[in-house]
């Protein structure tokens, strides 16, 4: 018996539906709609073999439109991955089972990256595509051949991340990424109608991309259109004409079967349109056995890519790079040992720069850039040349005025492998790239952000660029190490850390201005701790002042002042909370030992918000930064003007102190 | 002596070299190369009276490229302006000056809105002329019958919000709306080569806008494309192609003249090069009469208005209106004496639409929507009719999956003034549009931010879109009250209390799932406070729980088992940090006493990140909450999963307190 592609799509509607109803919650509609250009691409271009998710020549499939979870839930688990079972779609959005509500790449081998919040998964792909170019020319054909396929539906194209991520991968000319886009004109409040009025496939040629057309429920019109996108040289957009909730005889077509489960009359009514006869989550072996066949297409080509692998001489290499690995034993230690040899009075943006040219002399998994801030972030090393549509070997990504973006491309770097992605902002342009990072974090990505200008220390630019709530308010993503460094040094060591974290991302929140090194002998790396004394009190200890970055400095003028009026105080060097809190007990115990504030008064230094540091200073400690919006002057100035200097800030310890 | 447009033109060029010089620090080039353009804009266009910046019908001019900020305080002052000063100018970027680095709406009357942070003032905009063709439909032309006018550059064209922003401004046929692209073909990296590709006229004409080009430094082509522009009735794109740093003759036309001084011996060749003899901050009084002449220009077309105006039958409403003032006595009370005269269960974004349904009734000035989550947020009332384009008097906007585009566009109504704009999206993203919200507080925009599915209690959707860290990071922005009510009572009070700040935005966290109702005595508003005591101890008070929202019916449950075992626990419900942390100190005191945690132990409960909470539960008392990502369950066994139940959590207690 000859199964039909309609068969085999229908496979997918009626896991879909049935899933969807047995959890009593989800999106039955973007998975009925698509199940046809989805079988089209799975059956006849997608490489892939379920037998090795982790293939490295695979080609990318990202569900944009993560809502749709169950279209890819029903692809992997019918063309013979080892995971989901039926019995994980059963228990679709159930706790414990991997096919979670939107598809989380760390629960399931075969889900790319991680997505549902609109618009990232298209401009993920446009940094595995970015990074697929990349590698090719580092490795050759034989290694890195593969393409980037998108399935995007209306919110993807609506969000604003959509025009930065075309507009790069229209830019860099990535041929190899086609999106195939929902097209069913129905998002949840109803009729795109409502609030668009866009041609959307003039504003994709616009940028330099490839539109064809086609009628998502034909399959040879399907095919037709998939090989057009793939033969043409520039990005494409495929625009896929189709009925959402396609099968639904009686609520297909409207927005009703966007985000809610059919009811069980709707399903019996879909069941008998279909034909179908068969029960939830059984499925006949005719069809089973079809999908199987699907999935085995890739065996031999990947075969054949083994052997090739084998033979390489660059396998070693290759594996390393593509496992996201750091050449054994790598570390920052001679660049360290160099500062401490040479001291420098230098803004942490600039030792950043210094640190950077070790790590990409010492690396050549790294892929710099920046949001069009290249000169101020520091990102760019002197052998960095850029990647450019005509010679993906560069090294360094002029990324454009598009922060999100940057972030979300670097993500995809990271999920697809090969490179170490970092890039640059204004730490205050955090909050544009910030859903951003929080997926780097939810998908584990080994990013790296490099965000200068960290406080009302970047000066005239007054307060829409200073940050006052960032650091803080991305120290609390689960999942991100913040880390903000006093000193050259210090930032040695946070990018050292940053670098051999590889599960998971890194944010460096460096300044502008000068700071003197703090840091002058030998050690381990001492950030690793996340905070350590860097001056132990030397007369009784009365006080204990924790600081970061810039405000170290500031701390280490108060502890000369209280000293010398006989009042012990350590300074507490705090570069990440993250890593601190991770501490044993009795190290930080060490550091921050109990006691009431009438025996040791803990003060926190920090030119940005006090809300959070009472987890330091306690309650009844004292706090110096800034709660309110900074202003535009020379940086001296506001320090002045905010009170943060060690004049001010000794005069209310002392007056605290009672002396 | 008649002044020529170049003449005009170059006393712009002048003022804004010879600031930025004295500044040792600012952006010289933009205001530079748009001089001309501005000079025509200004002379010939804009609708403005220097002797009333805060008239009703004037033309808006929003600086999208804010760091050229030089351009608009040389308007302002060569106009007529009361401020800036010429001492203002040359105290630019300066302590106490009111010109800050970038234009700041708090700072100079005639600055409309806050920009720097590139693409939102774009956006900003399209809210500013989205404001005008409502109110046009409300009041008549006799009141209302204004443009808007935006100098954007190629960074504001890049960002995503761009995309938008353009989309909804097309969308809504906005045919006052006029964007003047400053082409210059520079950014900080260098060329726009290095980052784009775009044919950025055809991306806009593929969103329904009218695009015209000109020479942005010749006069006749700039007055004819700003005609054009004018008469088209499309939102219109002029694309006016400039020289950066324009009149400069070594550095001109290169991005060494975006963001840094000119430098001494530049500025010498750009005075011999522009025949220019005047000593900085020194202009010729023929020059600033042809400049206060322009100033002139709308003063018939003002006491026309003011004619108008007076014999207009709602004079009084219109101006209560503009000045964005609530009806005397305004308030909630009859609403929320119905909700305890009849309790209900249901969620607080429910409860949400039940306060709306009476905010809406009552207050004619409210223009709702959401970013395509409407029967989520549940945001739109019965009575409420879309705004469209055919159709401006309606009081609803489908924004479109366009967080940031919508908060933007809120921000540009805010301060457009005669509405009061609130819209919906999920909490989750927040961070889409947090560079927005940032901006409501700096701008102080009452804009009202609904924010719905608050926490994992919205189940089965997942880490993707439960809120973690959202909360608190919305509370550390300065100037925003971020609520999270506990019932119906709670919500429509934090409803009426964003309502009723009518300078600075508020933002409601809101429950998906339904909570019992709490609050059944007839009260003042206590959420007014921020926090107060829902319910005291009986027995002995040991313990106080404080909880936000959907947690603070667990926080009764475990003070219940807590009393039960003889120990009293007072429930502290608080809605709102930023309220409770501005009552005085008697009053915190009373609700939070100081006490050792072995006489007094204080635990939180919100279904969030546990940082921060330290403020309120001392360093040793307990903090229940979420500092890793959620899951995919439904929402009871997600609260069972993370520990968040009553048992849970009394088990806890009691262990802490020896029990």
């Amino acid at each position: 018996m000859t199964i039909s592609q309609l068969e085999l799509a229908n496979a997918i509607r009626v896991l879909s539906m049935d899933a969807v109803e047995a959890a009593n919650s989800g999106h039955p509609g973007m998975p009925m709609g698509m199940a046809d250009v989805a079988t089209v691409l799975w059956s006849k271009f997608l490489k892939f073999d379920p037998a090795d998710p982790h293939w490295a020549d695979r080609d990318r499939f990202v569900l944009s439109a993560g809502h749709g979870s169950m279209l890819i839930y029903s692809l992997l688990h019918l063309t013979g991955y080892a995971k989901p079972t039926i019995q994980d779609i059963a228990n679709f959005r159930k706790l414990g089972s991997p096919c979670a509500g939107h598809p989380e790449n760390f629960e399931l081998p075969g889900i790319e990256c991680t997505t549902g919040p609109l618009g990232q998964g298209l401009a993920m792909a446009v940094g595995m595509a970015t990074a697929e170019r990349h590698l090719n020319t580092v490795f050759g054909d034989d290694l890195v051949d593969h393409r980037t396929w998108v399935i995007a539906g209306d919110g993807c194209l609506m969000e604003g991340i959509n025009h930065e991520a075309i507009g790069l991968a229209g830019h860099l000319k990535l041929g190899r990424l086609n999106v195939l886009w929902d097209d069913n004109r129905i998002t949840i409040d109803g009729s795109t109608d409502l609030s668009t009025s866009e041609d959307v496939s003039a504003r994709y040629a616009a940028t330099g991309w490839h539109v064809v057309a086609c009628d998502g429920h034909d399959f040879a019109d399907i095919e037709r259109a998939l090989a057009e996108a793939a033969a043409d040289p520039r990005p494409s957009l495929v625009r896929c004409r189709t009925v959402i909730g396609k099968g639904a005889p009686n609520k297909g077509g409207s927005h009703k079967v966007h985000g809610s489960p059919l009811g069980a009359e709707e399903i019996l009514a879909t069941r008998a349109a279909l034909l179908w006869e068969h029960e939830a989550f059984h499925l006949p072996e005719a069809l089973t056995d079809a999908w199987k066949e699907i999935g085995a297409r890739g065996q031999s080509l990947h075969a054949d890519w083994n052997q090739r692998l084998s033979d390489h001489a660059d396998r070693a290499e290759f594996e390393r790079r593509m496992a996201n690995k750091l050449p054994d034993g790598w570390s920052l230690k001679s660049h360290i040992d160099s500062l401490i040899a040479e001291p420098k009075k230098i803004a942490t943006r600039v030792a950043s720069s210094l640190a950077l040219e070790a790590i990409n002399a010492s690396l050549p998994e790294t892929l710099g850039g920046s949001a069009d801030l290249t000169p101020s972030n520091n990102t760019q090393t002197k052998a960095q040349v850029a990647l450019t549509a005509e010679d993906y070997s560069g090294r360094y990504i002029h990324y454009g005025i598009r922060e999100f973006g940057m972030s979300a491309a670097m993500n995809g770097m990271a999920l697809h492998g090969g490179v170490l992605a970092y890039g640059g902002t204004f730490l205050v342009f955090a909050d544009y790239a910030r859903p951003a990072i929080r997926l780097s974090a939810l998908q584990n990505a080994g990013v790296v952000y490099v965000m200068t200008h960290d406080s009302i220390g970047l000066g005239e630019d007054g307060p829409t660029h200073q940050p006052i709530e960032h650091v803080m308010s991305l120290r609390i993503i689960p999942g991100l190490d913040v880390y903000r460094p006093a000193d050259a040094v210090e930032t040695a060591e946070c990018w050292e850390l940053a670098v051999q974290r590889r599960d998971g991302p890194s944010l460096l929140a460096l300044s502008r201005q000068n700071l003197p090194q703090l840091r002058t002998e030998t050690s381990e790396n001492r950030s690793a701790k996340g905070a350590y004394r860097l001056k132990a009190a030397e007369a009784d200890r009365r006080v204990i002042l924790i600081a970061t970055g810039s405000e170290v400095e500031i701390a280490i003028g108060v502890a000369q002042q209280l000293e010398a009026k006989g009042i012990g105080a350590d300074v507490v060097s705090m570069p990440c909370w993250s890593r601190f809190d991770a501490q044993d007990a009795a190290y930080r115990e060490d550091v921050l030992p109990h006691a009431r504030p009438d025996e040791i008064l803990r003060v926190s230094i920090e030119a940005g918000t006090t809300i959070g540091w009472e987890r330091y200073t306690m309650v009844d400690g004292l706090r110096f930064g800034i709660d309110r919006f900074g202003a535009s002057a020379p940086a001296d100035k506001l320090y002045e003007h905010f009170g943060l200097t060690a004049d001010a800030i000794t005069a209310k310890v002392l007056a605290r102190l009672g002396n």
